[in-house]
């Protein structure tokens, strides 16, 4: 099978752009087939405070009402995508920018909380992955690069998180590809202890998350992208890390972060 | 050779969804190949307003800045471009949106005017065209859906004028394809009498064009299109038309608008 490296980028590199153009020139020099899944970083909430549009978050997800889905797609879709896809093409890697509407990439479910209205937000199931475009894409030389906005084939946009976009991907392409998946961030990797930048755990196999998590050792907003791995992971994908964006070597397995395993 | 149609929509078709909505649904009725190219509308001044970046426009070009292309990209290349992409796709229409930066589609290079500092405007020429990659995304029955920004292949997104994106994109396909070009717009056609909604000059060959354009009988804001189109004509293309948004008709060539011709 041939090798697919999905990396997903996110939190704070985005609003870096020292930090962001030197990971896009790492995941340029990536060979080979790729793909990017990005965030949308401050930038959306930065943009809601200045136009009036107070942003609410619960348990790390955006309320997304009207006004707030038309500051996600302009930011996200908009300007993070634009703008890291021409650095792309600068750096010789073809990217291409997608959303979940483009081409019918990542159909949607509206969200239906019991008790939280999350407004216009999108969960993706794996039959909602555009396989056959990706493929088409990936096999003529392209870099899907790819947005957190999906649709829900009825003209509604949504918005939908990127690590769960990177994970559900990453999981329906195990079948045709051997999968590398790399989640990059601020951190060095999942950290024992939030407050020493050292303390990574090198290996972590679901069991020890489960039991870490048990003990409140690792930290809140780790435990949606810890869940999104972990369920990759189980759907077949060869290799899971997380690690910081400076640290993207998806060719020396051994290199800093945290590597994810079965057991 | 095939049929290829290039529709450009513009203008305050944008900023009515009614409006739109219709637009889209027949542009979506059109069979065969077809690129839909847009503009923005008024969201983008407004937008600026509200941020409080005010917006200068010179012979009905945008100057800009840095801020106001941020702007740029935030809704001509996120919000209305994937709006226009999933109401398409609810049409059953498989649409893709893209800028120029996307798999190197239009690259451009920043206008150096003699008198006015533009900022961030690109121009594209014949070879700026990625036509190998248009070629593949209709050949693979997508329909691209381009947004009026661009890129230098340095990692800077450029603005760039709909019109001449429309119009050089249908030239340089047309080596392969039949191309039927469309400006769709808010108007009925080209107006004897701009006062006048029912003086649609219903055929315009060139010599005629800059007799009205000496003459002062044709408006200022309809010069550029129709240089860009005589221009498209110039090149190869079947036919040119102009006409109301409401009144898209591609397969009656004897529908209302204007019908440009070469002699």
């Amino acid at each position: 099978m041939k090798l697919l490296h999905i990396i997903k980028i996110g939190g704070n590199i985005i609003d870096d752009p020292v930090a962001l153009g030197a990971f896009l020139k790492a995941f340029s020099a990536i060979e080979g087939h790729k793909i990017l899944v990005h965030g949308g970083g401050k930038l959306a909430t930065d943009l809601g405070r200045t136009l009036g549009i107070p942003q609410t978050m619960v348990d790390g997800r955006r309320i997304t009402d009207t006004e707030t889905l038309k500051i996600i797609v302009m930011v996200y879709a908009g300007l993070v995508n634009k703008t890291i896809v021409a650095q792309l093409q600068a750096n010789g890697c073809n990217a291409i920018g997608l959303s979940g509407a483009d081409g019918n990439l990542l159909s949607a479910t509206k969200r239906n909380h019991q008790l939280i209205d999350f407004g216009w937000v999108g969960d993706v199931l794996p039959d909602n992955v555009n396989t056959e475009l990706l493929n088409h894409l990936i096999g003529a030389g392209l870099v899907p690069v790819i947005a957190p906005v999906t649709h829900d084939g009825k003209g509604q946009l949504l918005n939908t998180n990127a690590d769960s976009i990177a994970s559900i991907i990453a999981s329906v392409l195990a079948e045709a590809y051997a999968v590398s998946l790399t989640y990059c961030f601020e951190k060095d990797g999942v950290l024992r202890n939030v407050q020493e930048e050292d303390s990574i755990i090198p290996v972590l196999t679901k069991e020890q998350y489960q039991k870490l998590k048990m003990e409140g050792i690792i930290s809140k907003g780790m435990i949606p992208k810890l869940d999104n791995a972990f369920d990759a992971l189980d759907k077949g994908i060869e290799m899971v890390t997380i690690c910081h964006a400076n640290n993207l070597q998806v060719n020396s397995p051994n290199g800093k972060g945290t590597q994810l395993i079965k057991s």
